[in-house]
């Protein structure tokens, strides 16, 4: 594999666990797919629609999600929220992502935890 | 798939990613495999040999460690180090991490970025 794709492959591998957490975060409200898309781009996390659709199915698959279809504007929208299972995820996810940003903060800056 | 193994899949991609850039960091001085993993687990990250040492190993055929054998304690030990390369990927991967930091932070508290 050549060294670009290596380094592709890593931030890939970077971003999939963090994307889980920042639509779970962003799910505490209701929202519709592309609204939900939207509300992550503003906040600087760009995901293509081919990647975050289907990941949104499979966490309402998993229970940690719920969604319904409701009109908005004439027109119909599969909202999805976070369950309650979701919560309880989410808070097992965040406390992991606090440790391991506290790791790497240590070790950039050369301090013992 | 049960509840626990979709939260047990979920940390461990969060954690991967995030591995390969604390031993780029740890790695900036050199070490050997045990020193590394002791040093590693100071900083909070207890990660298995069974797991770190093909990392280091595969890290070093991409060519973003290189590695010498050398007697220490009167034992032969193999040390390792970061490359430049590894230095190159180091940074855009802790690009990468601070962007991703950034976003969750705020969706946690509901700023916009």
């Amino acid at each position: 594999m050549p060294p670009d794709e290596h380094l592709d492959k890593m931030r890939l591998e970077l971003r999939r666990g963090v994307v889980i957490i920042a639509v779970l975060l962003q799910l505490r409200t209701e929202h519709y797919g592309y609204a939900l898309r939207q509300a992550l781009e503003a906040h600087g996390l760009d995901i293509d629609e081919g990647t975050l659709y289907p990941l949104i199915r499979r966490l309402e698959t998993q229970g940690l999600l719920t969604s319904e279809w409701r009109e908005e504007d004439r027109r119909n929208k599969r909202f999805y929220v976070i369950s309650a299972e979701g919560r309880s995820h989410l808070k097992q996810l965040l406390t992991e992502f606090d440790s391991l940003f506290a790791t790497i903060d240590t070790l950039r800056n050369g301090r013992t935890r």
